[in-house]
Parts: C-alpha cells; sequence; structure tokens
C-alpha cells in the first residue's frame, strides 16, 4: 500500500526518524491496522527519492520498537502486537488523578501507541555502560547489600549524597540525610510525619499528581493557592497560611511540575518568610532541579533556610534513571527521628544493592558526565517542542516555555468536558497527561493539559505535537457544536 | 595473655568454630578489650592440645569477620573496630516496638556485639552465584528495567510467583498477585486498604513487632488475642469479632513470629468460619512458610478460603535474602483496586531489575534448589539452640520446640523492669529481641524474651545461648534482690 509521509529537509533533522515516526503516527491512529503490509525498502526509497539505508534505518527502529515485523520472503508488516483496540476499553474511563496516573503507567511503551503522558527521562539516554559497571563491581560485597540495609540508607550512599547536596549549596552531613525508595515515597513519608488525619495541606495549584493522591491516601484536606509564572500568588498564601493553619506547605519551586516555572528569588525569600511568621514547614521537592537547561537553576529554599523549616527532598528519577527507585530527603532535626520511624514502619528499609551501586557511581563522577551528556539533547527536545507548538497549535492556545524538566503545560482556549480530548486523543493512538487529572472536583470542565517531551527524539515530538495540534483544533470547533460550549474568554 | 577456653569434642561441633565463638565472647564482654594481644598460634596450639589449622581456622575467621586484626611482625590483637562502647549510649533507651527494632538495626552486624534479635537468614547462606548469574544476564534488558516498573510489579515475577503458590496449595493468576517492596510494605498497604484511622485491628499476642508500628503509624487500634499452642484462643476470638468490630484479623499461621508455634488445621477451620460469620477480613502473613524443618507446614487460610476473605501476603526476605526488598500479595478482587492505588500513592512503583533477576531465579528452579540446601542448615542449628537450651538454662525457664522459621520465644520465671535484662546484656555484648517490645504498654514489667537462630553457626548459637542463660540464671536472684520483685507463680 502507498503510504504517505512528509519530509523536512531541514539538516538538523533526521530523515529515517521523521519517516519512522509518521509511520507511527500511521499505525497509531488505526490507518495502517496490525498485519497491513509495508512497501518494500527499493520502492519507498524510490518513492521518497531517499537512498535505501535512511529506509532501512526507519524500518530497522519501528523493528526494535516492535511496531513492526519482518517475514523473510513475505515482507515487512505492521505487528500483531499493535494493540489499541484493547487499551480503548480499559483506558480513559477514570479522570481522577490516580485513575489517570494508572493510564500512563498502563499506556506507557505500549506498542502502538506514542505517549508523550510522563514525564520520565528517555531510556535510550541512560548511562548503562557505567552503571552497570558500578553494579557488577559489587558482587564481593553481594552477601552484605542482600542483607537487610539500614532504614536509613546506605551509609557510602548518603555520604555521596552529601557531596552532591554540597554542590548544590546545601550544606549537611550524612546524618541528616535519609534515603527512600523515590521522591513519592519519601513525600509519602514526609506528608506522614508533618501532619494529622484531616490537617489542611498547602498546595500549588496545578501540582504534581502523585501529591494530590498522596492527600488522599492519607486523609488530608489540600488548600490550593494559585500560582503566576513566577511563583505562587503571595497574597493568597499569607492569607492561607494565615487564616487555614496549613499543616504544610508542599512547593516545587524548580522547574515546577506540570507548568515547567521556576520561582523568582524574591518569591523564594517571600515564601521563607512567610512560612516563619506562620510557623508553617515547607515540604520543597526538588526533582527536577539538575535538569535544567539554561544555566543553573535557583538556590533551593533549603539552601536560603536558617530556621530549620524545610524538608527538602530529591532522587534520581528524572537525572538518572527512574528504576533506580531512589530518593533523598534532608531532615530537619526536630522531625528527625518520626521520619525514620515512619520509614520503619513503612517498608522496613531499601535495596542495599541499588543503594550502593548508585554510591559508587555517584564517587566515580557518574551523574556528572551524564549530565553534561544528556542536558544538550533535553534541551534539543524542549527546542523542538517550542518550535512543534507554534508551528501546528491553533494561535488562542498558550503555554510556557520550560527551562527545565519534561513538561509543558498548555492552557487551552475552552473548557472541555471531562475525558473528551483525552479518549478523542486516545482512539488516535496518542497519550498527553490529562488535565482532569489536577482537577480537585473531577466533574469540572477543564482548559488545561501537559505534554512530555522527555522521552521522545525530536522527530517523536514533531509528529506527536502535531498530532495533538489536528485534535485540537477539531475539537476547538466539533466539540463546541457537540456540546453547546461556548469560547473561553 | 591467657585465654580460657573449653572444649567439646564431639565429632559434631567444629573445633575451630568453637574457639572463635568463646574468643568473641570474650572480647563482646569486654574481657579482651580492644588492643589486647591474642597468643601465637603456636602457643594457643599447644596450650590447647589442637593443630595448629584449627588456630589459624579460628583466627582466619575472626578476622575475615573484622574482630582482629594481624599486624605482621608484632602479633594478633582484638580490633580497634571492637566498639560495644559507643554502643551503650545509643542503644537500650528506647523500649517501644518501633524503639527495638531501630536497636536491632544499629546493632547487627557491630563488631564485638553478637545479635540473635532479628529473625534473619544467614547471609552466608545466601545463594548468591546463581542469583548473581540470573542478575548479570540481564544486561540486554537493562533500559526497560532501569525505566518504571508497574506499579502491580514485574509481569515476569507475577507468573513466577503463580507457580510458586500453586505448588503451595493456592491457585490464581498473575492478575490477583502484587508485588511488594518486603512484606512490611504489603502489610502496610493491606491495612491502609481495610481501615480508616480509629479502627480496631484483631492482633495475636504476642505478634510481629513491625505490624505493632503500622498499625500506631496509621493510628490503629490493636485488640489483641491471646494465643496458645495450636492457635488463638477462639472462645475470645469470637468474643472480640463480635463486640470490637475489627476491621481485620491479622495473623501468623504458620511458624508464628515470635512463639514459633503451628496453627492446628481446626482452629484454622474455626479462624475461617469464625471470619464468615462476623464478616471479618482476614490480613495472613505467611512469611516463614517455606522455612519448615519437620515436613510440609499445614495449609494456609488463603488455600482453605473459599471466601475471598483471606488477603495472604509472603516474600522472599527469610527463605531467600531480605536485601531483595521482594514481597508479595494474593489480592481479593474486591479489594484490588483500593490496593493498587494506595501502592501507586505509597512509592509509586518497585525496582524493576530486582523483581526481573527474581523472575529468572525462580524460573530456573533457584528457590528449590537453595531450600533443598539450606532447610538442613537451619534444622541443625534449631536442634543446637534446644540442645544449649536444655542444657544451660535455668529449668524454671520455659520455651516451645519451633518447626520452623529462625525464632525462639522464651518465658521467664518471673517479672523484670523494662529494660534490665536487655541492657544487662548489651554490657556482655550480646543482644536477644526484647520482650519490651511486644508489650502494647511500656511500662509494664516483662516475662518473655526472643531469641532468633537463623544468623548464628551452632558454635555461636552454643555461645550465645550459654552467656545468656548466665544472665539469666543471675538475674532471676540478683536482680530480684536489687528491685524486691517475688518470683513468678
Amino acid at each position: 500500500m502507498a503510504l504517505s509521509i512528509e519530509l523536512n529537509r531541514s539538516a538538523k533533522r533526521s530523515i529515517y526518524r521523521q519517516i519512522a515516526e509518521q509511520i507511527k503516527t500511521q499505525i497509531s491512529t488505526g490507518r495502517l491496522p496490525a498485519g497491513s503490509r509495508l512497501p518494500t525498502v527499493r520502492k519507498l526509497a524510490t518513492d521518497m527519492g531517499v537512498t535505501r539505508l535512511t529506509i532501512q534505518s526507519a524500518y530497522g527502529e519501528l523493528q526494535a520498537d516492535g511496531w513492526i515485523e519482518s517475514v523473510v520472503g513475505r515482507g515487512t508488516f505492521v505487528s500483531e502486537r499493535v494493540q489499541p483496540q484493547t487499551l480503548h476499553s480499559s483506558i480513559g474511563h477514570c479522570l481522577t488523578s490516580d485513575g489517570i496516573l494508572s493510564d500512563m503507567f498502563e499506556v506507557n511503551k505500549v506498542i502502538g501507541v506514542r505517549s508523550m503522558a510522563i514525564a520520565e527521562p528517555d531510556s535510550d539516554l541512560f548511562p548503562l555502560d557505567e552503571f552497570w559497571a558500578s553494579l557488577t563491581r559489587l558482587r564481593p560485597k553481594a552477601a552484605e547489600l542482600f542483607g537487610y540495609t539500614p532504614p536509613q540508607g546506605d551509609p557510602d550512599l548518603r555520604v555521596e549524597v552529601t557531596h552532591l547536596l554540597r554542590d548544590m549549596g546545601i550544606g549537611t552531613t550524612p546524618d541528616d540525610v535519609v534515603i527512600t525508595s523515590g521522591v513519592m515515597h519519601g513525600l509519602t513519608l514526609a506528608t506522614q510525619a508533618l501532619t494529622q488525619p484531616g490537617d489542611a495541606v498547602l498546595i500549588e495549584e496545578p501540582t504534581f499528581i502523585g501529591y494530590l493522591n498522596i492527600l488522599r491516601a492519607q486523609g488530608l484536606r489540600p488548600i490550593p493557592v494559585p500560582i503566576h509564572a513566577d511563583g505562587p500568588d503571595l497574597e493568597q498564601l499569607e492569607q492561607l497560611m494565615a487564616h487555614e493553619k496549613p499543616a504544610l506547605y508542599y512547593t516545587i519551586p524548580n522547574f515546577h511540575n506540570p507548568t515547567g516555572q521556576v520561582w523568582s528569588l524574591a518569591h523564594r525569600r517571600k515564601i521563607l518568610a512567610l512560612a516563619e511568621r506562620y510557623n508553617c514547614p515547607i515540604v520543597e521537592d526538588d526533582i527536577y532541579g539538575l535538569v535544567s537547561f539554561d544555566g543553573s537553576p535557583m538556590p533551593t529554599l533549603r539552601s536560603m533556610d536558617d530556621g530549620n523549616r524545610v524538608l527538602y527532598l530529591n532522587g534520581f528519577s528524572k537525572a538518572l534513571m527512574p528504576g533506580l527507585r531512589i530518593g533523598y530527603m534532608v531532615v530537619p532535626e526536630q522531625h528527625k527521628e518520626d521520619l525514620l520511624r515512619l520509614r520503619r514502619s513503612n517498608d522496613l528499609c531499601g535495596s542495599g544493592l541499588n543503594q550502593r551501586a548508585l554510591a559508587h557511581f555517584l564517587r566515580d563522577g557518574g551523574l556528572k558526565r551524564h549530565l553534561r551528556r544528556i542536558i544538550p539533547v533535553y534541551r534539543q527536545r524542549r527546542n523542538s517542542a517550542m518550535n512543534a507548538l507554534t508551528r501546528y497549535m491553533p494561535s488562542a492556545v498558550t503555554w510556557a516555555r520550560p527551562k527545565g524538566g519534561y513538561s509543558i503545560w498548555l492552557t487551552l482556549p475552552r473548557y472541555f468536558p471531562p475525558g473528551e480530548l483525552y479518549r478523542m486523543a486516545l482512539q488516535q493512538g496518542f497519550v498527553f497527561t490529562a488535565g482532569e487529572a489536577y482537577e480537585m472536583d473531577q466533574d469540572e470542565e477543564f482548559e488545561y493539559l501537559r505534554l512530555c517531551f522527555g522521552n521522545q527524539t525530536e522527530e517523536g515530538i514533531w509528529a506527536g505535537v502535531r498530532l495533538l495540534s489536528e485534535i485540537v483544533r477539531r475539537e476547538m470547533v466539533e466539540g463546541g457544536r457537540r456540546n453547546g460550549e461556548s469560547l473561553r474568554a
């Protein structure tokens, strides 16, 4: 059958990846169903005026990802493992923050779906050789590392984390560091340590959806403060601290998730001053802090805090590899015993092998080398996403340029009924993070969505943004007509 | 200096290990302080009438464990790393279940202390070669395994767990299995799924101290039911179920921790019948189920349940290696969504690498081979512990012979003031699990202690039991005099 493929022959964009991504789009949208025969390499190369090697590379990538299969003597076919139909029955039906988080995991890496829903690094960029070497050198220590690990974390890793923190302007000792099974786990423990069920907790709106799930699981009452480009609305923050007596304020000052924004230095100072005035502990989530594209990020609240008021969390899921499941907390003295008690009562301790391997990887400079290698790549992906959005999105859609992290927060020009855009995109084999996940009240209409660019090549970003833009453009008109909605201001 | 060492020259007990353990005792009790010079190999061999090779083996083991050091040309000395004095300042001051759990981790493997406090397998018996081979074969899958793992657990591991469960008489599908970061983590999630803060929870008295910590962390009200040799007191169990309306009943029917006992088949049937009559979910902890010395354990409650009433938990910390941090739950359909939601909100997901390596290890028959190898060793250790207790303990002290697991539960002939025996033993460089950890009210006097034999050689068990027996014998009299206590019953 004939493939309809358009190429952008600019020097910067890889031709074979453009071809591969456009074939993916045709597969995921169902235009090329499972079992369809693809043109031969020779034929497609001739049709498109490219070399056979280019087509071979495109087919090779699609085959490696499992989207197509070659049968010797018969030809190349769309894989039978492409399964958008199975997915449609289980995905997109529960629009709570947890339902959508569950969807993210279900569709991630499913063959036949292009997912820009998870703010994760690209596994093709993981420093596997170097990390594996750190890991396999631990064979002589295996008997120790497969025993119970100290609940506070491997001592070697806590030393290395202290060095990493020092480079980030945070002076501390291994004694004040608690290793957790990822930042999410640290947020669970920190929140439990600082609250009683029923307490009010100040959060930014929007904020990390995992944190909304933590608040729900612990029976806490979220109090949202709106955010602007340079931080939370300070007037409202003060009023809420004064009147709601929140047990803590959860903030993401660097490369805020989902908006990608950075709180200004003035805002940081004011946040700390308010926290002191109203005696409100701050839980600072800096998970994207090291994924910084345009120079150094701002100093952390923890590094500016002289009052032991900030509980600082960070980890290695975004800057390194999420599957390590390693995060860490820098814990004010007055909360340390409670946090260790809660860690012991939650899951006892972590896995010594991963922790020690990471310690050696850090000690040997592996993280710094890795960041030097990947930051330019992700910066380019951010730039591609910006360019593709400018090129394809209706002009009424707006977004900010993220200076770090993997998320772009889009504001749509009208409200949409829950689930509408999300299910529409799913039918086209495409997933973003549904804006509904960020709503406290899931019956409300929504006007936002998050697009993650970390795990896609530049060509994948162009193809994904283009598809999403088409859906948004159509639904801005069609959806409105169907539902009698009016355009938003 | 002269060492005072007595040997038991029976064929079954290793001479060199007896010597090593007695030197350890003299070091840990402070009779041989750090820096003391030990006799030369030649001199000690002559004094004791053994070969030089025997002494070399004993010194070699002590050196490998870090207790002594050789300095070329100067001799052999007790290591400066022996640190009972540092410990005494931080250990034994908080006698809550969490305080004592914290102590266990602090003193475990500290040079200069013999710990029989943790119910853990011996790291010298870990199947390291085979497991390491499963792990390192995963290099080609590393990019996938260092990404986010499904929150329910690695699909390959869930398949293998299903096969393992089938061999244990539990028919289930990978869909009903949830992988957790150890059984403790599973208990946290299961309890959270089945309760609201303030709920009553039925537990056995005594029970796993980690579970007491979970109840405290979640704001739940423990309702203890006394246990006899064959299970919980059924009359009281019924009354408590009827009147307290507990949210769940937490039970350890196989090789109960800490008593080592096994619930009879009749008790199991009755427990299930009561659970049905009073509509009380059962949380069954089978973590020691595979560590069975005298034939097969009883059928699990889960395998006898036809009502979807039992949430079954097991894992690999006791039968394999605790540092894997891998447990699993078999989840009744009606609780599955809640459990997955709580898992996602707790720590998002586990480590894919450990999970997949374990899946391959299980698939290749590694666990079965391992159990065939270790069960006879642990059976011998149980036997040694029984023999040593009979030989050394005052006859008024009682205990039951455990048929599996790593714990022996001793009943003392009088009540002791909190902390007394425990700190006394610590001063002698010896740790057991303080009975205080099992008391709901830490101000109460206590009459129990737990002794764990899994991580000690037979010679270590003999030396430890002997030391403990001396302390108990002395304190039965002295402690009573000091405190004006009367003997129990």
